[in-house]
């Protein structure tokens, strides 16, 4: 199933994709909802960012070819998940453009598999740890490489505004062994990797925050990217493909001043 | 003026602290607002976390003597202003137990002011910084020193559940230069400092901010904190008083797993 977040003919809604149309709810996918009956075409609604998270985790150094280029140079960096988090802020929807800002020495794309968490969580064990998560989306974890290395946090490298595209949908059937990512830009493929490859995986992660805090439902957990990456310029277009998911595409554009 | 979000008659409301009565509003303070009519009395109701920010941010080694205990040694440690984030996980209301977990070597208080944005903002001056700034509110950076020095990062160290105390009101009218922070453990005052005596203050940070993302209502920023701080028990009670804005009081509780 793919919840879709969506501005229609009725406002704010989620609703089923089904073909190319959706199909309201009266509700969100987080509680108890039924069909309104109303359906709109799938192009004449606008996407909105399928969910505003309420914590907003970022995993680091999650796939080893990543982990060296940008970590100490080992392909385990961490003995143990250590998640990050990003802003709100950042957010983006699918279709919206990613802005290079103008003191930008340059930005780049990463691929990531986002997991949307469908329930209340706390000492979950790995073994459940699918259990809780509705669904999942993709994010483009958009990176400004020299603030980056400037830095000592990811403040702005990682959260300046429209540098967190995420969507287009949730999709609720998904298998993570067969899963695939890859990322094109204006169509020429830059980076395909097996999106599970990670050095700690989906159900490590839920099972190791949820010792310490409590997940909610709208939650998202994003997983990291793997391989190395290119500079995205103004007049680009950013796709990242997850085969059983969709495709996340943002042009790119300079910021005017 | 001094808004309370709380639980009470009507539900979950805003309104504004009159003496020892709340007087309820229609919307929040973030938007158009009236009075309805109503009013309760303050021990009546639930105190709230006063908002759910959008986006939580928090400025690390921010005063001289603090920066030296956990930052390089040196007393600015930054050569500009960079905040990191909290998680809304960890948020918890004036009056609710700090937890401490089970597998913890010790947690500590941080007493920090707490800025609330009122209004949208990017590419806001110095000089202007303050008029996005609806009010003022206390927060409790609680820390567990054990995984703060085992860990890359702050998630589990400054997130785990409970350790975001926030509250217990937003007051609008402070004077920032007058403004004073003391930090008391069972009635014995721990800490005192001048709350603005920070290496970068809130105009600096609002404005540094603003040069990257927009800020937006709700959003939070925590200004943290001075001085050296003291392990947490079971049993105490922790108050951080903010002498023009108000005390924020948590006891401490053990994990019971």
């Amino acid at each position: 199933m793919r919840w879709l977040r969506y501005d229609g003919p009725n406002g704010v809604r989620y609703g089923i994709v089904e073909g190319d149309t959706v199909a309201e709810i009266d509700a969100t996918p987080f509680v108890a909802w039924k069909r309104t009956g109303a359906t709109a075409a799938l192009h004449a609604v606008k996407t909105l960012v399928p969910v505003i998270p309420g914590t907003f985790y970022a995993i680091g150094l999650n796939y080893a070819a990543h982990a060296v280029e940008f970590g100490t140079g080992q392909v385990a960096p961490h003995p143990r998940p250590q998640p990050g988090y990003r802003a709100n802020s950042a957010l983006i929807a699918d279709g919206e453009n990613i802005v290079i800002p103008a003191t930008s020495g340059g930005i780049q794309y990463e691929g990531e598999l986002v997991v949307v968490i469908g329930k209340t969580a706390r000492y979950v064990s790995e073994a459940d740890a699918l259990s809780v998560v509705l669904g999942y989306t993709i994010g483009n974890d958009v990176s400004e490489r020299t603030w980056q290395k400037a830095d000592t946090g990811l403040w702005r490298a990682k959260n300046a505004d429209t540098f967190k595209p995420m969507g287009p949908w949730i999709e609720t059937d998904v298998d993570l062994p067969s899963l695939m990512t890859r990322v094109r830009i204006n169509g020429k493929q830059m980076v395909e990797f097996r999106t599970n490859d990670m050095i700690n995986g989906v159900e490590r992660y839920i099972a190791e925050i949820s010792k310490y805090m409590t997940l909610h439902p709208g939650d998202v957990i994003w997983m990291g990217t793997e391989g190395s990456n290119a500079d995205m310029r103004a007049g680009d277009v950013c796709e990242i493909e997850l085969d059983q998911i969709g495709t996340l595409r943002n042009p790119i554009v300079a910021e005017k001043r």
